[in-house]
């Protein structure tokens, strides 16, 4: 998008640059930190930290990474849980012009060593909790990294490893040094690598612009403001927090750090801190409905708690019972590749007088763009066509927008898979409901064919979450040699109660689904899960040959 | 700001135009119409228009627009008042590439006429109540303008003109038409001529992407939702009703349409449209704090009215008045050149506490940019150097961002001197308070020099606002032998109250203001004001001459 015009009427006019200026999230901290500079930004266990504190210490450490010799358009890494410093890096990296690349902090040692390597990162910021595993990693690259040992007083587990620790290293900054000047708002910006990549890492690059809108966007979609209260529910190396980082700063709300999520910790600070908001994937909203009665709140609070959920469909019983603890659910789809939230299920006003299931029902959708998510498409894959609207015919969901992925790092093949006909092919199937609310029935991978019908997986895992024994259920295609493929049934109990046998279950399914559509097996265990708390169906569909 | 970067890691990177789509108003509404599909976008009177019938009028009349032979980048011009069609031609003219010019409905046929001229308008649309005055015009115009008439039953106030009928022209739009393919977001999006320019017009240019940003900037700012119902007493004319219509539709709030401000009928929608924001200048605000008590409501509303002001710093008078009411203000600042509002006087929360009288003077400031405003300084304007943050040297408020204008139409020599060092050029003297918010202390020209000294008018005008018979007061500079120059005071009293002689009014000035600022005249009379409302300085320091 050049600002060359066709010669017009309105072509010969210049504003010597007043006119234009790059969009960043770094002008979001350069505002409030002014702006609000008295209020508290960020609040971890007894610390407090003002917006104009958290402003200049981002500032003073973008200083100390220029000042170790980090060059703009190079990588710098980080392995932290949701601490303060983790905050402050996804303003001061962007800051000198290098990219933030936030690591998994469940990742082993290899996988570790293997982005940093592809990253060609320069310097790793390691939390004193993940120093094992992050000297492991360091051991098996091949190039000397520069790195920062964080430390936290509150915890005694792990150690610290680097050279300096992150405060004598913030503190060394020079803040007469003068950061990078972002002048194209396309720059990169960030670096996230795709769970379950092996062998063919892919490298997600978020740019300045996409980070700064995708921001906006979540803020609109989630009715953030300056009076909100955001709990870190949701991991900061996870789609750069699905860009809430930026999000909660660009209007001066106050985010509230923890370090891991335990469901009494969690309904702890909702309470002292007066919470407004959070973000989680559906388990953890499952660990906060199954937590023990003596860590719930005895009232339920006046003004609920805003969640924004995604990563998968929240199941109606999910949405139901946070509804029934005083949480307000908002449903989004997104994947790293669109900045994570792409989609939101919008609420109308008529379904508020809806039954409550069938309320949730209409919120598992997936919905529709957010005000700056650009467009959404269900299409056939062949044709590129969209499907009708009719809530049947499945399709697959593009997307196309300012909140679409740069492109994978040092990947042109997987990029240009990716963005076939110009649009962001996102693997998961769906249908277009006439309203325009798109609803994914699986991902590409997850669809069972059985006797040439299409069967979706979550479709058979939302009639088992009725069950009023079943804590989580994972379906997967079974090959079968008279109809190809079966759906192959995985299910956890919830504490306590009892065995469904397989013809009780077959019995339930059957009041909820067509025939060829119930589960052949039904197999009780543990469910395989990826560090994002997503289940691993690549992996149930090993087991399920075996069954 | 190119795409293109220089050779690093990260400068491969292609995904065939997925991930950048040009910022636009225009994806607003095709967003909004299906997702807030059955909602009511705009009320006017008895009709209730949804949002999808919005969008696809928007539509239709873009191909009617095209249909006739307009292209991208000429002018179509609009006469109409705050009436629903003049929101659909806020989003179908940007569609069809064609730029939207709204004239100011109070100027005379000979000014309306060189507007039509100097932007070389290809279309002119007339609500039926400007019938005379926009006839007049074009009889002065050498050019042949197509003329639509907009009819409106509920007026029976001047006649219709032109070949064709709106509702007549819209239908005759051809749906399967191809719409302007924005490519470049900083093309023109509409043309706006600033109010007191006579001989030398000045055309102020919007962009796509400036009109998209601000319009985010203000949702932000006045904290607008889906759930939002937003009282049309901002004249659509003026910059674009400050960008509003973008702003209320982009999240799907409802408008409320009115012909005419009326405090009677004002009150009577907010009360009977459940109305939660507005913006209007101060002087309606004052239209509303003195409309007969029978017009007012008996009842405070449980939740206030959020209402937007700014063209003039609010008297502290008018924000207490406006409160006690039940309205809740919130004070921006801008010009026609920064798309209207550019700055906020972000409410603190310690002001809550404050008493009313403090808390009105921190919020009768300028304040800070809005989130996507950009940058504000007070610069020594010879040396461009930002003043000292001291609340007291006075220099010249400078912005720059991308809610700053393309530039002045057909105008370089004024472009330039307005951008000159890269910063937008307000005319406003203001200082810079510690806290970071400006406060706009006088326009260049409106300061007052007695004896060498700096008077700021506004200081003076808002001393006299204290005095309990003023209503309304103007002070310009009146040319003195000895000091060179004094303050003269022009005033209107309230209805009902008595003129207090100048050694009262002299004497309640000494209260407030030093020895050398209190005005050496007092003048009883109506203050003459522009077609937006604003007190005409120039014209009362002819007058002044002559006292």
């Amino acid at each position: 998008m050049s600002d060359v015009q066709t010669d017009s009427l309105y072509s010969d006019l210049d504003m010597q640059g007043a006119d234009l200026q790059p969009l960043s999230p770094i002008h979001f901290i350069q505002r409030v930190s002014y702006v609000f500079a008295k209020k508290t930004a960020i609040v971890y266990g007894e610390r407090r930290i003002s917006y104009a504190e958290f402003g200049s210490r981002c500032r003073q450490l973008a200083a100390a990474i220029i000042g170790v010799g980090i060059e703009p358009q190079t990588t710098v890494s980080v392995l932290c849980p949701n601490v303060p410093e983790m905050l402050e890096l996804h303003f001061a990296v962007p800051m000198t012009g290098a990219v933030l690349n936030t690591i998994n902090t469940r990742l082993d040692a290899k996988t570790i060593a293997t982005i940093l390597g592809h990253g060609e990162s320069q310097m790793l910021f390691v939390d004193r909790e993940y120093a094992d595993v992050a000297e492991a990693a360091l051991a098996m690259c091949d190039r000397k990294i520069l790195v920062i040992g964080i430390d936290d007083p509150a915890v005694d587990i792990g150690r610290m490893i680097g050279g300096t620790d992150y405060e004598t290293f913030l503190a060394g900054g020079n803040v007469e040094e003068p950061l990078f000047d972002l002048r194209d708002e396309t720059m990169p910006i960030s670096l996230s690598y795709t769970s379950g990549t092996t062998g063919n890492p892919k490298g997600v690059v978020y740019s300045h612009r996409g980070a700064a809108l995708n921001a906006l966007g979540n803020v609109l979609a989630i009715g953030l403001s300056s009076s909100s209260t955001y709990l870190w529910t949701l991991p900061l190396f996870h789609c750069d927090g699905w860009t809430h980082p930026w999000s909660v700063t660009s209007v001066g709300g106050t985010h509230v750090c923890l370090r891991a999520i335990d469901p009494v910790e969690v309904f702890r600070l909702i309470d002292a801190e007066d919470v407004t908001h959070m973000a989680a994937a559906p388990i953890v909203l499952s660990m906060l409905i199954h937590a023990p009665d003596e860590a719930k709140p005895t009232t339920v609070r006046s003004v609920p708690v805003q969640v924004a959920t995604g990563g998968a469909a929240p199941p109606s019983k999910v949405i139901d019972d946070m509804e029934t603890m005083g949480f307000k659910i908002t449903h989004l789809y997104g994947l790293t590749e669109s900045y994570g939230p792409s989609l939101i299920c919008e609420m109308q006003e008529d379904w508020v007088s809806l039954p409550l299931s069938t309320r949730a029902q209409k919120m598992a959708r997936q919905g529709v763009p957010h005000v700056l998510a650009g467009d959404c498409q269900v299409v056939d894959p062949e044709t590129m066509q969209p499907v009708p609207a009719d809530g049947k015919t499945i399709g697959e969901i593009v997307l196309r927008g300012n909140t679409v992925m740069k492109g994978y790092l040092k990947n042109p093949k997987d990029t240009a898979k990716a963005s076939a006909g110009g649009w962001f092919h996102s693997g998961d199937l769906a249908v277009m409901h006439p309203d325009g609310y798109a609803e994914v029935k699986d991902r590409s991978k997850d669809i069972i064919i059985s006797g040439g019908e299409n069967i979706s997986s979550l479709e058979v895992e939302e009639a088992l979450y009725q069950h009023p024994n079943i804590m989580e259920a994972a379906v997967v295609a079974r090959p079968d040699d008279k109809w190809g493929e079966t759906p192959c049934a995985f299910i956890t109990l919830k504490p306590g109660t009892d065995a469904p046998t397989s013809d009780d279950l077959r019995a339930f399914c059957r009041e909820h689904l067509a025939a060829y559509k119930l589960p052949s097996h039904f197999v009780f265990s543990a469910l395989p899960k990826t560090q994002t708390g997503k289940i691993q169906k690549n992996v149930l569909r090993e087991t399920a040959k075996e069954v």
